[in-house]
């Protein structure tokens, strides 16, 4: 393995962290990471790196890396891009195993030389490399963060599985606010802007290794490597699932996606084979990446026939034209499932799929349905969709709920369409596991991309 | 005109109401509707009708209908379907101009006799009749509210210029909850069910003339009357907008349409034939409707070439693609434009569209931005990405663009992805009338809508 490789270890559990650049003023880069750091609550040494101050934010400041007296893992960097190849050197003769650049001016704005530069000295060094033009690393376990955003503006997402390969900052940026909002627990996070020695591909399978990940959500403008692409996407998609965005897949958005990373968005096409050839989950936005990983709290699917429980008429025919047009099948049930639910509900509820239980059912019906369609061989999933709004639903749909999620016979996912009440609701169930959903479409989408990962690693078998 | 369409004012602007089935039992649709008139602050009238209480909440209540002194210009109907049609016989003694049947148990689960004979009674006597098997109206100027789901549980939409056609109920109690959340203002709600005698067709022509309604929320399953469908879309649509969800596309959930109100969902390439030919704005879920309508607050487009501003490149690269897969064009800036622009940014950020600020540009390199976009005559709309997040992008954002929209020369939209601070900007964004999404693909698939709708107008001129 790369030595540089070797050390990407120092860029997610470092032991010590310099702030080449740290500032007093609040408006800098460098004092941003550094206060973020000191509140996050980061417990190895940290060092700020200028020689303007000997002190911030109640650390002792150093006026460069080598009058640091103790071992420096890791040295962010918030200085002007022309200063960085040097500094870099500086940190190869400090001993420091990895550097994040979160400069730009580099490739990316037709600096290449200076890039080259960096290149040269890190590999020199077998100093890990993230960056440059980028927002570089968050690992909520260990609190290393180098995000240059203000905890107010963007929440920090908490500790859990997922971890995150971006190119571009912002959408990272975007992605790790959405997790904080949505209450998604990160294992890693990396902003990794130009990639100029380690790229997404180095970090997929590196992340494909870590024991901290379960699953991982990649952005990806372009890679310089499709062969290694393709090669980590088969690798480490059967064992953790990749739920990716590509973008730049437009022509305009290829030459804007090529001047913000330097990276050829290339032709979609292969991109898109590379995905289909080694399963890889592609979604078509930011929000969807999120609608996918909720599904994989549930038991995976053995078929693509989806049960469908409602008690709004109307919500149930949307969903099951949802389940149409994204090709999964509305399940035939069996007959004898048709007959224990005609057994066991009243009358005035028709047997059928979508099973409508009509908006005066209580709860004590739903749970009857749920069972039967756990129980019914023609049906893979189930799709629950709840009208909050009605008088006859209570809190104790939550308990019937999580009764049948924790069954772990078929996946159970929720669709709640409305406004406050509804989506507390939604939040509970959430926050039990059970994937909710704001819209029929979104549901289905995330249904569907589950369903075919799961048929996937099913025929591997 | 039909006599009980043109009684169709006293289901939206009665004086009194009269609730058949009244109830003191919180369970009952009865008691829920009575109360939410009571606390809605409905001024006229409001007659209890029950033999067995001699009060409710506070009302006198009444044996049957025959015993109240004063005229009822609207009964709502809360009692078993079987007992429907005489009681509208009744009412049609009465000189009661208007009914809501609420119950079900009609047409839709094979009833058709007794939804016949309720027909004939209603059109004996010119009674307006919504429904069966619906939730009725909501007028949020006059406080009429048949919606028997309690105010805790869903929320009430304010005064607006937006009025609502659903078919389904539950959609419809969806929709109106979405309004309440997102703060859309509605003229006028009718659930109408299984559309006995009223429908579609006579509630597009009587809310196209309403002076309250300036844009139309259809959500629709099938219609008996096709050619009527088609002419009040053409009639209709060039004067007030006309946004359509239609469900029951696919061969399943055409067949849930069927047996949920009856109607045929029929041939989905038909209808969809006459959406385009009226140039009826169709959507493809409940909460697009939303996405749409927040469009129209900004001026129309005269062509579909689309201008990108913004302070993360990876959503730039985003936007475009959307915008490419939408079929609208990125906008190629004009020589002027770009010069313009070249003279007035600072030389670190490149000319293009999109056009990246860069995440440490101030909100004054925004107004720049946005104003040289507005001046080049090559770009037809603005997208403004905001990356909330970024340490630089403070709360004058929001002057800057009210200024920007308030030229009123060009539509502008906000895309904001992110959490918790981002969310509090675009509400605030929204209060003032510039449409924001939390992703870009929604936007521009919002925007796409608006200027296909904005083209078809220019072209009738």
């Amino acid at each position: 393995m790369r030595a540089d490789i070797a050390n990407l270890k120092y860029v997610f559990e470092p032991k010590s962290i310099a702030i080449v650049g740290a500032s007093d003023n609040p408006e800098k880069l460098g004092n941003v990471i550094l206060k973020n750091l000191v509140d996050g609550g980061y417990e190895g040494g940290i060092y700020p790196v200028n020689p303007k101050y000997p002190e911030l934010l109640g650390k002792k400041c150093y006026a460069d890396l080598k009058s640091i007296s103790g071992k420096v893992d890791l040295a962010i960097f918030a200085i002007p891009a022309p200063l960085v190849p040097d500094v870099a050197e500086e940190c190869g003769k400090k001993g420091v195993k990895a550097i994040v650049v979160l400069s730009a001016g580099f490739g990316e704005s037709g600096n290449v030389e200076l890039e080259e530069k960096l290149k040269s000295v890190v590999l020199k060094y077998g100093i890990a490399l993230i960056g440059p033009n980028c927002l570089g690393v968050m690992n909520p376990e260990s609190r290393v963060d180098s995000i240059f955003f203000p905890f107010y503006k963007f929440g920090r997402p908490g500790v859990g599985d997922i971890s995150i390969i971006t190119q571009s900052g912002a959408v990272g940026s975007c992605i790790a606010d959405l997790a904080a909002y949505y209450k998604v627990g990160f294992a890693k996070f990396v902003s990794y802007g130009n990639g100029a020695t380690i790229n997404e591909v180095d970090l997929l399978e590196y992340l494909g290794a870590d024991a901290k990940t379960k699953q991982i959500m990649l952005y990806l403008e372009g890679t310089k490597d499709g062969k290694g692409l393709l090669s980590a996407l088969k690798k480490v998609n059967p064992k953790k699932p990749i739920i990716v965005l590509k973008a730049g897949k437009g022509i305009v958005a290829g030459a804007a996606a090529m001047s913000h990373t330097g990276n050829l968005a290339g032709n979609y096409t292969a991109y898109q084979a590379a995905f289909r050839q080694s399963k890889a989950i592609e979604v078509d936005s930011v929000v969807e990446l999120f609608y996918v990983a909720n599904m994989f709290s549930q038991v995976r699917p053995t078929g693509n026939r989806v049960g469908i429980i409602t008690d709004g008429g109307g919500l149930g025919v949307l969903t099951a034209d949802a389940v149409e047009k994204e090709g999964l099948d509305v399940a035939k049930m069996s007959d004898i499932g048709r007959q224990r639910l005609r057994e066991m509900l009243p009358a005035r509820i028709p047997i059928a799929n979508p099973l409508d239980v009509i908006a005066d059912s209580g709860v004590d019906i739903y749970e009857k349905a749920i069972n039967a369609m756990i129980e019914d061989e023609n049906v893979d999933s189930i799709v629950v969709i709840i009208l909050f709004q009605a008088p006859a639903v209570d809190s104790r749909i939550v308990d019937v709920l999580v009764r049948a999620s924790d069954k772990k016979k078929k996946p159970i996912l929720v669709v709640g369409v409305g406004g406050e009440y509804t989506r507390q609701n939604r939040k509970t169930l959430d926050s039990y596991g059970i994937p909710t959903y704001g819209s029929p479409e979104t549901a289905i989408r995330a249904l569907k991309k589950f369903t075919e990962y799961s048929l996937f690693l099913k025929d591997k078998k």
